[in-house]
């Protein structure tokens, strides 16, 4: 980014923990300013009155009110399965390129294909930024590894949307702040919000997904130590697991560390078909064995080390400690929570990286 | 398709066992007329000649000579990983869009990207069908299940380019020789340019592999008893698992056939990294096992229930007879060469489909 974006972000009618996972995580670790959040239905409130973070950034009615406070740009906020934009969303889209505010877009729709935010565009000059657009040119996978002495780590999950990108943000910082040089590579669209690059690996064309990830490690590997890979989706999720599974093998990893909602009973958006999420000790074992396959028979295995435990939606700080204890108890590996255990949580998984590769 | 077709295919200088995949598919089991193949290095020559399918294709020089003999169309007969459409193929596309001829293309690249060819496209009228153009609109896998009664079979391969797609079209045929209804789902360029329809699965923004796989599962299980899909790619290829991954788990398959190249050692492509194919056996327990990741545990297995050999690339019958019989005796299953075996191999696969569902 050339200059230094003046973020509002548009949760309208969606502003919720369950939904609006772009909101919070650009609102917890963007580099930039977050001005506003847009959503009439709580104008008036506090951002982190509504989702727990975002403090000191009001929630306003409509893009005039955000660009009153120096918005210059507005980012959709909110994601469902299926990435179609919210038509609820199209009037607030519509309003900020018509006054000729940038729109970022992390959906799989593409703004531009809607005639009246087109016609808005064109209007007032308006500027669309596809967060989930891949580059023209991608590899095949399987075909390169990154510079020797770096270490590549993905975070897995026991489903989709559990912690993944928070996970990987979190360790790459305390890894920093252990000496060492740490690398985030973003592979969805709320990540490359927050880092600025990156592939959103479930829009690119199938074929290509392990190439675009081993492109974007080999790429951070020959500036880091470490290189943290923000996963995706689930190998149990029916729905994302062909993604899943192509980063996994694109991004080879040499360890990885498990993430898990502590309050996440049912697969998300599987609760018609009641589809349960599976227990952390039978996820360490369906990765370590599917990162496997895409090796010769005997290769070292790349061993899960270490569970993010994801306690947000647990109903008090004496349940997460239980929950926490369960996953080591479970797993026999260490266990935190970055965000309720604060540097010292995340100190802990970047411990038993380090621990791995010693 | 509207009308009959009489198709050309442009394997130029490609036009060998291990190159012309999509030749060899297209000549053995299209629907409609082949006419010739174009390579001017064989000219002349038989296509069975050169590839040992194809009785009384002759190939030929250019399009001007293909056109002679009838051709309205040429597909593009040869696919290289990546998907780019080799130089040395444009002017034999240009002069074919320039003469009025259809071009059928189902590699990655389209053909009216490049400039020189959308010229030639527009002076002559030549139209383009882009095999593996995705529909628009996709749903997210893992919501809609096939007609009660139907079962779903989907071929999965030790590697890429095994034989799935001969084995699937074989064994639908087969079931249909036994009385069944069968329906074959193809989910590659080849498969579609066979069947008149399909989705490229690894030509889907990779969010949609699973749900585009369901959607064509579904329609096909309203029509059909049996419907047989085209597996693509493997699980242990470290290019293209993610969309097996996606197509395994959007197919949800009752039972599966395991395919083998009896010569192939080494993962295709993987040369150079010297990655083996693995055995029948570990690859049985790798489908199966990844087939359950998408259900609750404790729900029915979906078994490979028979391995589809190719042997065509073994010296003789002595050495793809023993092949044969040690895939039986190291699986435990039937097995059989729906090629060299004729009908009764692909009768012997359909009646171990039979019998699992029995």
């Amino acid at each position: 980014m050339t200059r230094e974006p003046k973020v509002a972000v548009l949760a309208a009618g969606l502003f919720t923990r369950a939904t609006a996972k772009t909101a919070i995580g650009v609102m917890r670790y963007a580099p930039y300013p977050v001005v506003a959040v847009i959503d009439p239905d709580h104008a008036g409130s506090a951002a982190s009155e509504r989702v727990g973070v975002g403090k000191g950034i009001p929630v306003v009615a409509d893009v005039a009110d955000a660009a009153r406070l120096g918005a210059d740009t507005v980012l959709i906020g909110t994601a469902a399965a299926g990435g179609r934009i919210p038509d609820s969303y199209r009037p607030f889209l519509a309003d900020a390129l018509r006054s000729g505010l940038e729109v970022w877009n992390g959906l799989h729709e593409r703004v531009l294909e809607d005639p009246a935010l087109r016609e808005a565009a064109a209007a007032g000059n308006g500027r669309v930024r596809e967060l989930r657009e891949p580059p023209r040119e991608l590899p095949i996978g399987g075909h390169r590894t990154p510079r020797p002495g770096a270490t590549v780590v993905l975070t897995v999950g026991t489903d989709a949307a559990v912690g993944k990108m928070t996970a990987s943000l979190e360790i790459a910082a305390a890894l920093r702040r252990l000496g060492r040089t740490a690398a985030f590579v973003a592979t969805g669209q709320t990540g490359i919000a927050i880092a600025g690059k990156g592939i959103s690996v479930d829009a690119v064309v199938a074929d290509f997904v392990a190439g675009a990830t081993e492109e974007m490690v080999c790429e951070a590997a020959e500036g880091a130590d470490w290189v943290i890979v923000e996963g995706q989706g689930a190998l149990t999720h029916p729905g994302f697991s062909g993604v899943t599974m192509g980063l996994l093998h694109g991004a080879a990893p040499h360890l990885m560390v498990l993430c898990d909602d502590a309050a996440r009973r049912v697969m998300k958006g599987y609760d018609r078909e009641g589809l349960p999420v599976r227990d952390l000790r039978e996820c360490v074992g369906i990765y370590e064995l599917a990162a496997s396959w895409r090796r010769p028979p005997g290769h070292p295995v790349a061993p899960v080390v270490a569970i993010a435990m994801n306690t947000g939606l647990l109903p008090d700080d004496a349940a997460a400690r239980a929950a926490i204890a369960g996953a080591e108890q479970a797993t026999g590996l260490p266990a935190a929570d970055p965000i309720r255990d604060g540097t010292a949580g995340a100190e802990r998984l970047a411990r038993a990286l380090i621990g791995a590769r010693a």
